[in-house]
């Protein structure tokens, strides 16, 4: 129901005024603003399917009453070639929408696809999947729900909702036990706290001062093992750095809980989708 | 001088929006307000960088009193490993600002780089490489300024500022021939007009009905040689769809004068930043 | 379809806030939430009607159920004391909403009225009528759609979508042919290339340089014509500046394509309209 | 101090945004942005200057380090062909600001030197002279401060500053003694009152109903005068509906306290305004 | 009628963010989207209603079809327990508006409680119970239309809408006298003038200047009687300053016109709701 | 650093339009822009202080340069009758920004000041003061900075950052044991779980089910008691409904955690302050 979020219809209509301008000049001197037409939206290539309720929105936001046939559902595997949905209403308004529409959701469709490739690799392991805050500005939200989507769990959303300790924190500090002290004192609400480790002694440090979970940043694959041992359920251990398609099995082997992958939301191929007028 | 624009100065807002909610929880908590610090900004891997203004726009807006020294410039190649700029003043706010900044920054210079790839592929060819309007919503403007940054050429920027006619369209007109009259009879402006075509025939109606430009949709390399050379230089010829770095070269060399890539802003690899504290 | 602008729906809520501000404190007084009416739109001069659909549309955004019967639509020459539609709903909303759905009417036909007069002082010549960026803050669109509706047509919207090549350019570049050459290579895109000249050396040095239209500033009759002579086919040729309603069908004679008249938007006379209850 | 107003740089803003779009292709292109210019702005014909201070505030959005030194203040009446002041700063900037800054100036000033006409018209009687709500839409505060500049003075600013009951409340209510008494009961504030009436019956009713302000509606000379002569001080009597410069004087003459002029921010002719780039 | 008002849509926006930031977690994960359900609203104590309409637009904002049935209406006075609406819709969309709904409403219904108290124990005097610009920011025409709800008067809205001359108007003009006749010749309106005094000599002065209401600040209840005596009907009397439930009486009985009391707004006490969910 | 965040300077800016609307039509009038003056924050009852960034921020945003000596700190405890803070600068401005500014700093410093109360009331225990969700629309991160101010914990700040089981989830769930299973299965986080139960079984229930926070609704101090005894640490607990300043110590003392205190935020008494012009 993401698309009932305030900020959700905001950013649409910020998308829709920087593709409309001051018109488009094609369509308006073209086709006549009392044209009906239907118009299927299709996968060109086997997806995952995410943010139909933001593509409708999009359509809902110009006035129209156009409606919407659909054929599967947030989360669905959609073979390359079928019929995603049926839209019908006012041919204007649905070549109007048509662009603005499709970009989302073929960035948001491109995410869940990647990340249900992420989530098949580690197969029946235990391990999750996590995203980053590497999301394109403005899109945080609408990242992080496709990566829900596409079988993936959210990292935070912001700075705002979890203590993450990083290098810099730690060296402004003193040390990992300092400021994991200063995070819990500090820290206006009982946040999660959580360490960022580059090593076995940074493992222990985090360890004995009360980090709930450990970001392992970078480490091989034994040195992430011995961490993992280390920990025992002490800890949730998150795995992070680099990790690809091609590593992300023999990480989860390792036995640590979370896997963070940027490439999810900073670096995903557009979904290919078509939308074909079908009756004019 | 792109972060001057008031609605890129409104998507950064934004951006620190969603990244910042209630606050930096934990630099709040572990880090003094009177704290001074200075970052140097990475180049990863080779890449063109795009983005710079925004990236310290974004800190600007924050209110901070920071300082830029930068050792490349716009559009510049910056090999791996290179420093890229150095930031200097309050340690809170460069940790505030830093990922949201990167998120900029990283994907403008993602876009620079592989359009910068496939400028490189058509060699001393005179043919331009053109984006299309499949970018991320909100970021249009700069998206379409990282592929300049990078050596491409901007197809149109929305529906208002030129007249694309479409298959739709001229389904709708009943004719090419009808669909351009009415175009050029009811565009508000005197805007170029460009033809979206599939086939030979329709090559030769969008040429007599006096197409400015003509686009050859999905055609195959042949179709589009015997384009080339039915227009001759009475019309601009672009080819689009499907077209990839491996192809790219042999587009080229049918003759046609530009090459519009919509992965260029649908797909790009996030460049790979980073911000590395060297002195508190 | 100017109204379904997001931008437009912005400028609307903006002019209902500035004259409701905390509420109409006389209609609130006196008349009960209740009660409905009708009310009658009358032309009481003759003009050009433009703007209805954003007239309406400042009803619609209050939030009421008001109907719309029109008698007349965009573009119609209204004769003096003619009933343009009836409105019929909530008394209270109707009253709240008057000035400002006038306030649009009134500008935006007159407008279209000023507009329509220019175009049949030059008659059935094939010269257009152009307007210019002198419009109000913040109406840049409406006002340029109350141009084209009065038979206008428009020239570019704003500093994006057309090259413009003026004296500040010319100096700063060194010459008109450095100025065209600097324009082509470093515009983004295609844009077609517009340059201002004062003289009859500056046509010949545009022509040359390969200006797609021409500008003639402030030249005399005589020199328009030999300008016009000089291009003869080979740019479009612009005329501009002070010219008038009675000078403006000698300034088509000298052979100009195009006529550019800043008053249509800086100084047009407000459309006389009143809205009468006419059953409550 | 106008120009501090929250809502007035929002305006601004919106302003810079419909004229800049993606950017100033011409300058961008041409005009290096190291390259700094000065500027005189010259008044084209004899002016009352209004708007100084928004004129300038269009420039500090851009946030560019621009001066200004003045050699006229607001309310100045500014001879033909003066220079109003000389701005000194990047000459890109100065360029991209120019028209969006002249666009307020040129339509302020022209209702400050139409209010000044009114005025002198009246002469050393001690009537006032009125604006009304028919202002641009997002522009009330703007024209009725330049209504002010120009020596008149401002009818209410909205809908929620006084009480005006017009025909509509009074048939609504029943009477016009009923109309008041439910004004002065349900009124938030005790708020002036003011009632529009048509004939001298009307002035009768609402002076017995205790009106601050009687509004005579389109009445003849004649009929004007009896009314002031009726009120004689008991309330304040405004002229109002179709009154020129022609009329005005005998308006004056009758003995009314206030004359309201739809015309001074509905049909005011733009000032004429340049800006000559004097140095680069 | 005040939820038609665009700027009250714009807080109820905002308000809906900052609670649901990107999602109800809880809701979103128990509650399916097509489970309906019906909630009570419950008075939990004696209280005068003020707000329902704002109420029920926050509802309307997250895009719901949610239908109210109402059992009392504004400025009734609620019995403690009694069920003042019943609203039936999407079990999900009640859940996730609750709290939002419920913030305003316990607000404004509280200042409405407040303000009738405060009314009541003046009895049967004509005296009016004033709020002041002691406001929440962004909730001045909320808090104030509270205030009309609970039977109080609005003071001016902001600073726009009247003049209050203070003592530092006066210590910067010279004089009551000075800054009274300062305010009438340069207020753009003919608004009311108000002065503000601080002894008896003060209320001389602003009597002799000719203000329209005069403010007693701060003063005992022997000058405060003085001051209204001294008055008798040639301008209106204000009280202000320190006055509580426990003197307003014997303020009032001093023959002062109209009382203020900034506690109407800064500090009420939110009135006690709670939403029962009845049946999913 | 509150007042960097994007957010927070939109409401100052939405406070100051609703203030200052069209002019501060008395100091307009009244007083030089060029006059400068000085203003002393006082303290007029001991208080808490909180908001000093904010009352700051609301006069940098006037755009004012005026300077502020400050001599208490956020969280001090200021004494009846101090001087807060010296401001200088603009006469005019200081006017203007002064009932905005201090109507954020005496709702801030209310809440700290009332926090402060129920945290001293508490005294050496271990057990923290929570705030909860009901704050004023649109202040919610000031209501809550403020709460931590004044030595108060911050429980979430919106549905967003935390699972809050109710009674209508668990009733939609079947049981609180489906209703944590369905919260940790579906929630796009590993976000805290925290459950509400109103007898000793919810208390078992939900332990069992492993939830991380009990939140005991409305139990007298006998079941808070036991339930603190059940729970021995296995899960943190939470103490809420209708607790006063009378019986907090009690509650305290019963073994429980937390207690969440809704009077903080919604019924705060504002902190008493004013501005005295020292030096015109």
């Amino acid at each position: 129901m993401i698309e009932q979020n305030p900020l959700i219809k905001q950013i649409i209509r910020f998308a829709l005024e920087e593709d409309l301008g001051e018109g488009d000049m094609t369509t308006d001197a073209v086709i006549g603003p009392e044209m009906r037409g239907a118009a299927g939206l299709l996968a060109r290539e086997e997806l995952v399917l995410a943010g139909m309720p933001v593509f409708e929105q999009v359509f809902k936001e110009l006035g129209s009453q156009i409606e919407f046939e659909e054929y599967f559902k947030e989360g669905d595997l959609v073979p390359a070639g079928e019929k995603v949905c049926l839209i019908t209403g006012s041919l204007a308004l649905i070549l109007k929408g048509e662009r603005t529409a499709l970009n989302f959701l073929q960035r948001m469709s491109g995410i869940a696809t990647l990340t249900r490739q992420y989530v098949e690799k580690v197969g029946s392991s235990k391990v999750r999947i996590l995203d980053t805050r590497k999301t394109v500005p403005g899109h945080r939200w609408l990242d992080k729900y496709a990566v829900r989507t596409g079988g993936g769990t959210n990292h935070r959303f912001g700075l705002y909702d979890m203590i993450l300790i990083k290098d810099n924190h730690i060296a402004a500090a003193g040390s990992i036990t300092k400021a994991v002290k200063l995070a819990r004192e500090n820290a206006p609400q009982p946040l999660k706290v959580e360490v960022e480790v580059e090593d076995l002694e940074g493992v222990e440090a985090a360890l004995e001062a009360g980090a709930d979970t450990i970001m392992l940043d970078n480490m091989d694959l034994k040195q992430m093992a011995k961490a993992a041992d280390m920990v025992k359920g002490m800890a949730v251990v998150e795995a992070s750095g680099g990790i690809t398609l091609d590593t992300i099995k023999d990480v989860a082997n390792t036995g640590v809980d979370l896997i963070s992958v940027g490439a999810l939301t900073h670096s995903p191929k557009a979904a290919d989708f078509s939308l074909e007028i079908v009756g004019a």
